[in-house]
């Protein structure tokens, strides 16, 4: 075949592949499930990669024993250096027929390498959250994504267990609420089908999955908009969480990235960014 | 054999086993690895404990083969009425000759029957936490014991955590360190073996053990003692999370528990009260 390139946008619920002629034209794309390393390991990642780009193949009238020339991935999770040669060392030896050369970075790179080529500051907020700083000299300055063990503050994941966590503390009469828990209380139980706290332990560890958990958000963002206050909080307290991480790189921030047009540009990357009118009020005091 | 009753106290890290006559002599005892199926699954659970009481009864000279007449068993972890009765269901299927019968409580509720057969407030602080006020009339009130991604504050774990967290959040500039991070970054990269926060992601994620990540909390208490002020500072905060627990039940807490020479019994149990020096200050003002 002509030269084929691959890419693939991975995120911690769904990933993306598209393959692209020399020419520039898109000749295929496909989706695919979660492929961040550290939440559904290695092997996991490097079969949904390599499952969407063959589908792409396919889709794009390719043989799909050919490898393309190369493929390019912006994975959540990309960011370590030993980690991401151990992916591209089981890619070639797994999968020798998906590609001759393979490029790794981490999604926060992969979106900002799209919307400008001088820099500036990505804030991620999907299934986890984080930030990078890049300059226009190519260093980078980050803050966050360490995933939800360690970080992911104002994510889906960090809205999801805000919410929950103020319902057990609330229970617990450990800590008062700031706002009735009712609401949140039912959409919990309908959403991860339980009858009490106790039904939400397997959830939490047997068959804990971070993207799950997570989806549960976007009931928060409906409970949001329909008035519930408590909702309205924790996306407020996204706002503020997102912010701070900006704040956090500002300091970094090189002189030059401040002249454009529109000031210092940021890139917000993510679906918990469509819940922007609720988060709008803590972000700006954050 | 002439009448033998099994006990198995149950921990996040560690589990003990005990083989008692019907005249109330000890026979033997054993120790175990962790046994709270939250954390290490029902499998491992069940086998630990086959594993503990069948070497006491090899231990005390007894037939293994034959099962103890009843096996009464408090486990951190073991509260839910649906995964205790699968615990039982698949115990007897398993080891039919591990014992006649079974009863499961918690490790709070275990400690509680220990000390006192009135009632008082149990707070546990090991590699989790969790805390439950027993009225007189045998109502039981609890606050916490939801494990490390809802709650666990003031645990081993907890504290190991707040260490840490607090040095991502320092080199991220997320959030200022009340004090130095020097020595709890250095002693996280002993403990962990690691050269960078990048090389925790697999200690957070795909290797992550509960029991081996809190464990850091023993140099964390062994700087707080030789006068590290965020090693105190993490244990501070522990000492006001335990105190929190306590007032949370205590509106719920029966007249007459107070009337006792002592005042209210407070019984503290877990590793985590050896370090009571450095929580003290903490406690008094949660």
């Amino acid at each position: 075949m002509s030269a084929v390139y691959g890419g693939v946008e991975g995120g911690g619920t769904h990933s993306k592949a598209v393959l692209v002629s020399a020419e520039g034209h898109i000749l295929a794309e496909t989706d695919g499930p979660c492929t961040n390393h550290w939440l559904v390991g290695v092997d996991n990642c490097i079969n949904g990669i390599n499952d969407m780009v063959q589908r792409a193949k396919i889709k794009a009238g390719l043989d799909p024993d050919t490898p393309v020339c190369s493929l390019g991935m912006s994975l959540s999770g990309g960011e370590q250096k030993a980690a991401i040669q151990k992916l591209i060392d089981d890619m070639r030896e797994r999968y020798p027929k998906l590609s001759q050369s393979y490029f790794i970075t981490t999604d926060a790179i992969g979106a900002m390498a799209t919307a400008s080529d001088y820099g500036g500051i990505v804030v991620i907020s999907g299934t986890g959250s984080n930030c990078k700083l890049v300059n226009p000299d190519g260093t980078q300055v980050g803050c966050g994504g360490w995933g939800h063990m360690m970080g992911d503050e104002g994510s889906a994941y960090w809205i999801s267990h805000l919410a929950i966590k103020t319902v057990f503390d609330a229970r617990d009469n450990l800590v008062t609420s700031p706002h009735d828990i009712n609401y949140v209380k039912k959409a919990m139980e309908e959403y991860f089908q339980v009858s009490d706290l106790m039904g939400m332990l397997p959830h939490l560890y047997r068959i804990f999955q971070k993207s799950h958990f997570a989806g549960f958000c976007r009931k928060l963002a409906e409970g949001g908009s329909a008035g519930d206050a408590l909702c309205q909080h924790v996306f407020t307290e996204a706002g503020k969480a997102l912010a701070r991480h900006i704040v956090a790189v500002l300091p970094r921030v090189h002189q030059d990235l401040f002249s454009g047009e529109l000031g210092l540009p940021v890139l917000c990357v993510g679906s918990v960014w469509r819940s922007w009118e609720l988060m709008k009020s803590g972000y700006m005091t954050g």
